[in-house]
């Protein structure tokens, strides 16, 4: 199998998608709420782009999430925390979300054979799910407004590492993201304080969320997209 | 003062250049190679865009040099080598220049208030020069067709790293290429031969070239762009 890493939206068009397996990676924090969400008994995710599509889902009376700048977006009753979705409110319910880069990655992705999201907190699953398909993949980190970001730089680091004897890859980004995963594996918090996304979120009191977002392996689940939705992707 | 680091040409537009120095970094070869151009006595670099530029150019007579995929160009007398410019043939010679990526990312520039080129060969003018200027700065990194490398990424990296004390910078691009750099600047030319576009080059035969680039400081001398070609830098 083929491994590429995309380092932010704005190189996704240098990559086919056809056939490959697409694995969107936004730790802070759309992956690891939308794994927590599903893990937490939440029916479905539905992503949108918009603030608009949003709104038109709330009226019609969805439960409707909202992230724009790393804040909840004024109007909706959710936002970007994974801890919004551990509670008996959203069990069995679909959600709507969009978020600033998670949600548009996916949609940008929509023209790969297979997409599901990652996380440090399904990173485990995430690797044994990839050894075992047969597709070329794709880890495409969902940055910052089309920059590069360090933390999710990490995790496809982090994927690429352990699946370096079943992946052929050539690439430099794939060579950095190891390169930085091996660095700072020990101590990825400290790392991650380096980010300038963490500051950003940290400025909006988001502390316990980004100790969350970094613990490995919480979950054994992969949300995987089906075309309209993300839900869990069910074992043979 | 502001530094920022614009990974590849595909990232180009999320800065704003109205006001800033850029520092073009193509190190294999097309920086390396303008530099020992000029230092050897070539009177200015004329760069193109285009193969059909450059025939236009060609037909009136000038010394035109066209490289294309690492290799010279077609029905070209010159191609992207530092060593096609040592000896007196081109002295005191006007030489037209079109590379894959280092003088598109030049003519990509063009809004900034000052652009000159960088390489290791003359690392450390460039960062005595970036230290006295007032303009906040852009390392940008040329890269391999819009993708991601890691030897730009590390001189991007040298240079931030030095100007630690003198700039501002948030940026997870910024951290990395210091990260890296710090990481390998023991023994640049292993880290080199990781890296994709090396191994391309080293494909067409040209070891010399690679070692040469990462040579640091041969030179003391910095290219500068005058709206029309480069020429080095007058001290004051």
């Amino acid at each position: 199998m083929q491994l590429d890493i995309c380092l932010s939206p704005a190189q996704l068009s240098l990559f086919d998608l056809k056939g490959k397996t697409v694995v969107i990676i936004d730790v802070l924090r759309a992956t690891s709420t939308i794994n927590t969400a599903l893990d937490n008994g939440v029916k479905e995710i539905i992503p949108v782009s918009t603030i608009e599509e949003a709104l038109e889902y709330k009226a019609k009376g969805f439960i409707v999430a909202a992230e724009r700048g790393g804040k909840k977006h004024e109007g909706f009753d959710y936002g970007n925390s994974p801890f919004e979705y551990m509670s008996e409110a959203t069990v069995g319910k679909q959600v709507v979300l969009t978020t600033s880069n998670g949600t548009r990655a996916l949609k940008m992705s929509e023209g790969a054979d297979t997409i599901i999201t990652a996380s440090f907190l399904n990173l485990q699953s995430v690797i044994n799910y990839l050894e075992k398909q047969n597709n070329d993949i794709l880890l495409f980190c969902a940055g910052w407004k089309d920059r590069f970001s360090l933390e999710d730089t990490l995790c496809a680091g982090a994927i690429a590492a352990s699946l370096e004897e079943f992946t052929k890859t050539h690439a430099d980004s794939t060579f950095v993201a190891k390169h930085l995963y091996n660095s700072f594996k020990g101590d990825l918090i400290s790392a991650l304080q380096q980010s300038n996304h963490y500051k950003r979120l940290q400025n909006h009191g988001v502390n316990n969320d980004l100790e969350y977002c970094v613990t490995k392996n919480i979950f054994t689940s992969i949300p995987i997209w089906n075309g309209k939705s993300l839900r869990l992707l069910k074992e043979d």
